[in-house]
């Protein structure tokens, strides 16, 4: 474990960062985890604005996700899904009537002029979320999906509504060269006592990346003195949720955790000080280690509670070792 | 009853009026009956241009509306509402799962620049509605409650939010001067075979006037061959539903059938040639001919479909006599 005085900064994606994310809560005092969610994913939908990761994270954090799918709410109805499919609306985004709510205050409060960041620390206070959650921007920043047809497409398009079929060549993240972090994003980097910067398990080119290029992000990080560990999505060959396999194939990459720890040294050298690989991937932790990652081989597939405890305190300990080395 | 070849028009607020308007919409071909609804109620909530009385007339005459209140659809659930109320958010206007979808869809269509009656039109087509559905215009305008207290309320403040309870001293509509009849009203008005205005039991200051302020439309309708006639909202003292028997009283109006008739005279000279009082009131119909009406007594409280259809009957057999007198 890291020190109780040091203090953790998660990058989280959606289902899958959200479960390390529930985990680390539980570890860490509210005041010592700082949780920065991809926004790249948000989009406009029939006049709301819908951030899928920054809510994945907050109804998992409240304990109100769906623990079937890992995202939406548990007990979730379809009422509201219905009456728009009678009324010829959209409904290839599934919009639950109680998440809906969600949406609502969120658009209706930043069409007054509110920050995304403020409406989100609003909404965290209603669900009585202790840990600080954060938009990595107040500005739009929109992921691109660029097709091997020459399509580009929204992220959600590409994700929800074609079920990640579509063959891709790359991705852009729209908006970004003039994005900034949110402050807490910031102040959370700027703290004396940040002991650890976590990179969830979340895809590392949609979830992870539109963060790390945000601003001076990936190079504040990489010369920072807390270790930055990443924890591999891809587990046995396969990512337990999403297209980040899929992807890495498309793109010509392995899809291993061994691809995903090149892709990290590649694009941003020198920036994982540790990387987490399942007991599946045991025997990539050599090749690991000689990108200039020190490797740490534990169980990564969290099913449980318990699982995501542990692989918190887990890497959390792996922090501490890194710090010490 | 008026005869086939003649057309009908007809003004309606919320669950009174759409309950004689069903009725006609049983009585008469789809291309004889336009219905007019007042949209002195709208109101901007949550994001949301909400449109009660549109909504009221447009679910009753698509078999939706909740039988039991007269408003909302039937079978509607609350789960949008306890996410909301969870989330800190205004949760006095009652919005259901189901309804919401008519909101989202309306607001959208709205915000990409559609006319309130051309989104009305979609809306009645997808759920299947043949007769013709309005708003009285597109434009907004907006019914304010001028209370004793000297505080001026929106119409939903004090309809819903405050329960109707502040006593009123009178009532404008903001935004009537520079407002215009919606195109599919004044091609009603302007039809040749019209043979009946109906003006349905519905608030007179607050349901009524809103559409008969609007533009000429008053003059228009006094000067029209068809007749105009008046089904009265109060029955033995009472408003069967709404503060139509309240704000008389506060308007120092007697609270009865033949001060909504005294009313009409008084703001509309001319306007109304026939006057349909309840059984109950029979005694009120002389003093209402005195008013230069022909008055009708016959049941006028609808609580079945066949009450609605029978007095649908009554009022276009009425019409169809006062056109030949």
């Amino acid at each position: 474990m890291i020190a109780a005085t040091k203090s953790c900064l998660a990058i989280s994606g959606g289902v899958g960062g959200a479960k390390l994310v529930l985990g680390l809560s539980c570890q860490l005092q509210a005041d010592k985890l700082t949780i920065v969610a991809n926004t790249g994913d948000d989009f406009d939908h029939l006049g709301f604005t819908i951030c899928p990761d920054l809510d994945t994270v907050m109804y998992t954090l409240a304990d109100l996700a769906d623990r079937e799918s890992g995202w939406g709410q548990t007990g979730e109805t379809w009422q509201f899904l219905s009456a728009l499919e009678q009324l010829g609306g959209d409904t290839w985004f599934q919009l639950g009537d109680k998440d809906l709510a969600t949406h609502v205050v969120r658009s209706s409060e930043l069409n007054k002029g509110k920050l995304l960041s403020q409406v989100t620390h609003d909404l965290c206070q209603s669900l009585n979320i202790k840990h600080k959650l954060v938009p990595m921007t107040d500005d739009r920043v929109a992921t691109l999906i660029h097709c091997q047809s020459g399509e580009v497409l929204a992220f959600q398009h590409y994700f929800v509504r074609d079920h990640c079929e579509p063959a891709i060549s790359g991705y852009s993240f729209s908006g970004i060269d003039s994005a900034n972090r949110c402050p807490g994003f910031s102040r959370a980097l700027q703290d004396p006592d940040l002991g650890a910067i976590i990179i969830c398990p979340s895809n590392p080119f949609v979830s992870v990346a539109p963060v790390l290029d945000l601003d001076d992000t990936a190079e504040l990080m990489t010369e920072h003195a807390a270790p930055v560990i990443a924890v591999s999505p891809i587990v046995a060959g396969v990512a337990l949720k999403g297209p980040a396999a899929k992807m890495m194939a498309e793109l010509n990459m392995p899809s291993s955790a061994l691809g995903v720890a090149e892709y990290y040294a590649d694009r941003y050298p020198g920036l994982l000080d540790g990387f987490v690989l399942d007991l599946a991937d045991a025997s990539e932790a050599i090749a690991v280690q000689a990108l200039g990652m020190v490797p740490l081989v534990v169980k990564t597939v969290m099913t449980s509670l318990p699982d995501r405890q542990q692989l918190a305190k887990d890497v959390l300990k792996f922090a501490s070792e890194l710090c010490q080395a």
